[in-house]
């Protein structure tokens, strides 16, 4: 195994502009970029591991604006804050005046002046949270430059309309730790399928970042729908051109079971279709309630089709050995747990339990990796002397 | 007085398990193990008073998880959290996807990665609280034992169905103040009485803790209430037992008179019938509002055949010397003052007001305390190092 | 510019007894006591710009009661709390019992235990606001006199009925840093004049703010609205005294022409007449929903009468050179950008812009200045030892 030590030789090693942008879409970054982030978590958590201390901020805020629910996110970076040494401070549009008119703009440096992070989940508006972190950022490069902020805040993209970087990298994150290498990914068969689940609207940041990101490190990426569940097409190209970039694959198929067939990685999971999304984004800006209803009462006929769509054993035999990874960025729509018929089969999930959490465990540690990356430039130098130092985390 | 120092060495001295299991009923820890956490309150209680700082955690998170209103307990916990260097991070169920069929043991494990302290209030449920406490403590020695959490965070129990032992602590650290030493507590008659109040549903988790917990250090324990306002059988069998065991006495009696009758302690205070508690389980639970409009008309109506349960000055009079100690957990019904006719006469509790916030004060030391049983077999090791550093809490 | 080392020799100079009384109002401090604040709001802001950490606490609490709807104050609390090592914990009044008839002075204690601040937003009452903050200071006295305690926590005001001490001194901050020194205000001409909005009940706290301030500091202050747009006649008051005191001129206008003719800064800003905020506090402890819609109706009416009073082109050419420093608290009624026809020109705002998050910026600071002016009488030793161990804010 790696040790820290070596991990933090290897950091100083890649070459990386990471603290000059944000990591709003993991296809800005460079290869060597992105493989910095992950050995910064993996030097963090390793560090954790062994009781030390991770503060790398004296005093500080990260501030957090949720647009959407969640809770594995938002510990998430409440998490990755305080192993850094950062305070949280909420951003709650219901409260604030921010719903009042205020331009972005404003307030991105109202609540920045002592601000290190803010981290943005603004999924809900298929063309609209990207546009808006990126609307943020600009604001926060004005703030800085004029003087009115001492620093730059890091943004984080915490789950957007076109990608979801946190989970993206934290599934890479695990899929290294379980296969023992990034190398060992080279030609790895990953199946991103969709699967039925009762409900209508998710996202389809997840898929899109999987797609854009696995292909990325050599792997064999089948991407696969029923007719109809297409993501945003403009994703699915970067995935292509990815993929014959770094010497993987990328596939798009129309059936469970072709994209199950002989692979080593399943991700099945429920999405919205991309123009659902889109017709779903004006009606919701029109406040069309009924509009909304009528959508969701459609997609929900339309989903029932596919109950088909659904990560049994029978489906998983047909995996590599019978034995793929499975993997969800939960909560997955459990057959028989949390609802009737859903993505998976009960005794699949259980069998897999324990390695979805290790999945999850993983997102912290990379949140934290991408502020430190987006700070410092020289990010080995802080993790020496942390690991130097060894402060122990708690006494 | 005991100085800190003489404190460190007495809680080396006190046999403790309590390392190994959470404190969710306090009859389930030993003699030593309680009076262990009673020490460590009182010497974090004593550095706080000379400016020492109390920080065993360099970096860390505590959870709190309210399932119903709360001030006290809240910045009490908040306030343990922060003496001891964690940040504190809410589980609000409203905003997060818990609510969404999530199972506990996925949940207790997506907050846990990177928390210290997992601090639950949940007394709505009769039956429930307690048990759902003990499910997401499996959860957590689960996802310790399977490598997915770097650390079994600590489990408080800020409130349950059952027992309520962050008060409990408090209210005998108080009482240990109050009357100098626990040996001074010996054959001190406690009266722990029902009081009229023109509300209803208060949980029973208060008189329960109290009588649980009184009859464990040699006290003279009279638990009284009017018929049909019954404490759980099985805690009322507790108290039974540990007052046996300690050479102490449990008395069950029919009225305020003679509870407080030669009584040193009176602790007079609203619950509702054991009875009502579990009708009004099953009403919450089938969400039948109707149902539980009718209870609550028909128990308001019942209470108020109790008026003269009202710890008056005359009823004052009755006791040892007439000068009783009066303690409440707060807020008190107070007459003429938070409502018409309540639990206590304006100029009692006038008189034992600063009593009544000296009691409460001890609140967040006895969580820190119960926190720092559960994260350190040597306490004591930890205690001193902090008390030789002499780190200023303040410049 | 002076050093940091230069103010806090300053700092040791000025007189003070603010550790002996809370900040409730800027008129019942001493000048050399505001200035002394002022003084280590730049210490502490210039630290900060040196990357040198400001934390005095090694640990501890500051609470937050909002009893009004804020982004700008909050972030700005939450900021100075970090920037001096406290950790931010809310009271949130719609989740804690205090709605449910709890005493001010039993709250007050039970939130102070490991409080070392407590801020407080209540400026929805006329009448109200200052006092209940003074009722909370009298209940933490007492608590700290009778050994409830172990510190009396500074009390801050965020905004209540009469003044707005944390943005009038982050205003005379920034006209400070804009202009040069204190002494090179005197004799400037200030125009506090109210401003058309399509909005009603804007607290008076910011006009009264300014004109109990700039007043001490020779200033030349006119104040000027329609009529019938008067403020709390003892305010007014106070202006006139504090002019006559410090060699200023105070002059009350009836037309923003008349106020902005060779005025060196402009502070348009709307506001409701103290006769309807008096009403409306009457409307809102009777919970009359009718009696506060027609109140808004006829208000809104009434303020129509008034689009003249808009901070145009035109208007800015009035000033001295035309280019007077326009002021403003944000966020601003920006005509053609935040509603149809509001406080102020967008081409004039937009010229301002940076000056304005400018004049915000200095509110962190200032707040934790009034934090450090309360709990230390010799804040200048504090700040040279901060300042020779020089910690790093962030690595």
């Amino acid at each position: 195994m790696t040790t820290i030590n070596q991990l933090i030789g290897q950091i100083g090693k890649l070459k990386s502009e990471s603290h000059k942008k944000d990591l709003l879409l993991t296809w800005e970054q460079t290869h060597d970029e992105l493989e910095r982030v992950l050995k910064i978590a993996e030097a963090l958590k390793g560090m954790r591991g062994e009781n030390i201390a991770t503060k790398m901020f004296h005093s500080g805020l990260g501030i957090s604006v949720f647009r959407d629910n969640s809770t594995r996110t938002r510990f998430s970076y409440a998490s990755a804050l305080n192993l850094l040494g950062l305070a949280q401070q909420d951003l709650d549009e219901g409260k604030s005046q921010i719903a009042h008119g205020e331009t972005v703009r404003e307030t991105a440096n109202m609540i920045a002046f002592c601000a290190d992070v803010i981290g943005i989940r603004d999924d809900m508006y298929l063309g609209a949270g990207n546009a808006y972190m990126r609307e943020v950022g600009a604001a926060l490069d004005d703030g800085f430059a004029q003087g009115v902020l001492p620093q730059r805040p890091a943004l984080v993209n915490l789950q957007c309309d076109i990608d979801h970087p946190t989970q993206s990298m934290a599934d890479l994150a695990w899929l290294q730790e379980h296969f023992g290498s990034l190398d060992a990914l080279k030609g790895k068969k990953i199946a991103m399928t969709w699967a039925y689940s009762p409900s209508y609207g998710k996202p389809l940041s997840v898929p899109q970042g999987i797609i854009g990101l696995m292909t990325r490190f050599g792997m064999d990426v089948r991407l696969a729908h029923p007719e109809g569940y297409d993501l945003i097409p403009d994703v699915v190209e970067v995935a292509r051109k990815n993929a014959a970039a770094s010497g993987g694959k990328f596939t798009h198929l129309k059936s469970m079971e072709q994209a199950f067939e002989g692979a080593d990685i399943v991700y099945p999971k429920s999405w919205a279709p991309y123009k659902v999304m889109q017709a779903r984004t004006e009606l919701l800006r029109a406040e069309d309630r009924d509009g909304l209803k009528a959508l969701e009462k459609e997609c929900l006929a339309q989903n029932a089709r596919h109950k088909n769509w659904h990560c049994t054993e029978a489906m998983m035999k047909l995996t590599q050995g019978g034995k793929a990874l499975y993997m969800h960025c939960l909560p997955a729509d459990i057959s028989g747990i949390s609802c009737k018929e859903g993505e998976v089969q009960d005794s699949v999930f259980e069998r897999y339990r324990i390695a979805t959490y290790k999945e999850a465990s993983w997102k912290p540690y990379v949140i934290a990796a991408m502020i430190v990356a987006r700070k410092y430039a020289d990010a080995d130098r802080v993790l020496d002397q942390l690991l130097k130092e060894a402060t122990p985390r708690f006494r």
